[in-house]
């Protein structure tokens, strides 16, 4: 479970899948925000090679985003105007609220790496969970499909912790502040409950 | 040139040759921007294959982002926060001014299309200076990339060009549209004068 605090509520994957289309339709857009979100990060980065993982990163989110469209297309669905995301707009006032006498610029980015790195956590979490019940559903490429994307959730959780801990210079810093972030994040997915979406 | 109306002035390239560095921060941002657009019109697409066309300018935007970016670190630059982009922000202004009564839905996303289609068109124009430019110098390598960009822009020129009769479904009412904010665009490129930026 990466960082995460607590699990998602089983009833998730089942409302899930009981809306597929919608929940691909979320998906979609969450795999734009992420590429949007790297690119932005990037002319935040404090070095070179920090802005050239951030772009990698983003190059990878496009690669997602036109698989999503392809089963989009597959099922004759249109992308259509991005639903409101309550999951990541709440987790950065949260991470704003949550330091009271406001942040340095170093504590900004490590936020955002962090909030970055809770999302794709969560994403990884529930792709597994889709793609465990997408093979008990004998739909085996979607399965294959979520199972990959699982993968690479862990792998950018990973390398957003990393960043995170190369923001703050501290890699006590980092853990301490990704616990609390993690904690709110728990009550926020809890708050939110089920729905077909990647996080709501 | 394009649907160009008038040639940029030649002694912008003096200036962005003798402040390349400015300029090549510069030129990393707009393919960040570039990409962004394009992730955000694909939301806006009127069919799959119109996302698709938009996905994959969005992967290509942000591979050239990453060469961009490796030109910088050769030369120990730093990306940092976007300079104020007073070319796009204008263009965008013009072409919501210029329709007084208002726009439908497709004759905005014509527009966006069109906007599109005249910074590409506006960087393809540059690039092609600039590589020449730098092949006088001696500067090869350099000179190489910005030809294979110049390219490039022609491509993505072309593309949003067509999604743009697309959008409006009429050859003719894009093509009227185009020259009147080509006129725009010209009078808006004059009025900027010659600055060490890809537009401004």
């Amino acid at each position: 479970m990466l960082c995460l605090v607590k699990a998602t509520d089983p009833a998730w994957v089942e409302v899930a899948l009981g809306n597929l289309d919608a929940l691909l339709i979320d998906h979609a857009h969450c795999e734009i925000k992420a590429a949007t979100n790297a690119l932005s990060l990037a002319s935040r980065a404090t070095d070179g090679r920090m802005a050239e993982r951030l772009a990698a990163l983003a190059e990878e989110e496009v690669k997602h985003f036109r698989q999503v469209l392809d089963e989009l297309g597959r099922r004759g669905l249109r992308l259509g105007l991005p639903p409101p995301d309550t999951y990541a707009a709440e987790l950065r006032a949260i991470a704003h609220r949550t330091r009271p006498g406001g942040r340095s610029p170093r504590e900004t980015l490590l936020d955002r790496f962090l909030v970055g790195a809770l999302i794709e956590a969560r994403s990884c979490e529930r792709f597994r969970l889709l793609a465990e019940a997408l093979a008990a559903r004998g739909e085996g490429a979607l399965a294959a499909f979520y199972d990959e994307l699982f993968a690479s959730e862990a792998r950018h959780y990973r390398t957003l912790h990393d960043l995170a801990v190369e923001a703050i210079g501290s890699e006590e810093r980092a853990r301490e502040r990704l616990a609390e972030l993690a904690r709110e994040e728990a009550q926020l997915n809890e708050r939110l409950g089920a729905e077909a979406t990647v996080h709501g």
